[in-house]
């Protein structure tokens, strides 16, 4: 096979990658990099990603790393393959890669911080959540919502028309964030809870999370 | 004219923006947005770009924000002008994806906390960075430039052999940090600081901050 990913299927990034790798219905190998042991600091991985991060990726000899790169290459590369996931109209691509990097750098610097509070902390180190910062972060994301409800009011998805890679990169967060206190602003926002609720259950998706819930 | 920057010369974002201009040759008009008095929070700013900041742009019909969204559709929609800016081979635009990830994810993220402890403190509010924050982020930032060192040694430029807006989108941060003692990590490194000298002295840079320096 072809394509491998090094990764993890408790990682966002990896999720976000195995979500495109499926909707395109591209086969690929999962080399499991396992996280509780430092792998992913292990020279072997580091040739890989110097960042040490899950998930790498490699397409014959062509290697990747960070997520959003490699959905878009896959998305690109293998564009006529399962679902369209970018447009080919540069003015709407424009617009995709606007929302794409509002994911990016606006919501999931927010959406990340509350998974570590509110998931991480107290699943993996038997902490609670740091109230000050989970406070911080919950009135940022809540500005973005404020923006996407905007933006969903009219725009079927936020990339446009279409289901697309800007939807798709929410995934992995939107699954953490929904057994928290933090979802109620998704849940408060009509349009928001509607669009979380259509990309949420998207068959692919619900083989990405497969894993995690047995 | 067609193409307008909603934006202050002061933002690094901004100035990634008309950087990025000036190297395709492509004229624009800089609609100044005082940031002094806010302006980025007016009704009609927000309404080109929701989350009030700079810069916002159009070309004709199209609005857009974001930085990074807005060079890499000037990078496309202008290809045949000026400065290449992206290469149209996939497999090395997919290498150019990644190094563009982690110039938002890694590099900038770190060197943006830096700059707002070194410069936007003490030169706006008076103030002295805060030297825990100043010693977290010097310590990421040291990482990223170790990585950076590594792929300078084998690649002439971060994206690949050729000047791209990888390299395009460090500028303006490069610019901010060479007056603060974070430089040293720049300079103690032979392929970074050569790197360095050699994107901060092309002519549209040299543009880009002739206001600053008047």
């Amino acid at each position: 096979m072809a394509i491998k990913v090094h990764g993890s299927p408790i990682s966002t990034a990896t999720q976000r990658v195995l979500a495109t790798l499926i909707e395109k219905g591209v086969e690929y190998e999962l080399v499991l990099v396992d996280l509780s042991k430092g792998e992913h600091k292990h020279p072997s991985f580091l040739s890989l990603n110097p960042f040490g991060q899950v998930p790498a990726f490699e397409d014959g000899d062509l290697k990747l790393f960070e997520s959003r790169a490699i959905t878009q290459y896959i998305a690109h590369t293998y564009a006529d393959k399962g679902t369209p996931l970018v447009t080919q109209d540069p003015k709407k691509m424009a617009i995709q890669s606007v929302w794409m990097e509002v994911e990016a750098q606006q919501y999931d610097s927010a959406a990340s911080k509350l998974i570590y509070e509110l998931v991480v902390k107290p699943h993996f180190y038997g902490q609670s959540g740091d109230e000050v910062v989970v406070k911080e972060f919950e009135t940022k994301l809540s500005k973005v919502l404020d923006v996407y409800e905007a933006r969903l009011k009219e725009s079927k998805y936020l990339g446009g028309d279409q289901f697309s890679l800007v939807d798709l990169h929410h995934l992995p967060s939107l699954n953490y964030l929904k057994n928290t206190k933090a979802w109620d602003m998704f849940e408060s926002r009509a349009h928001v809870k509607a669009w979380v609720s259509e990309i949420t259950s998207r068959p692919a998706w619900a083989k990405v999370i497969a894993p995690l819930q047995k």
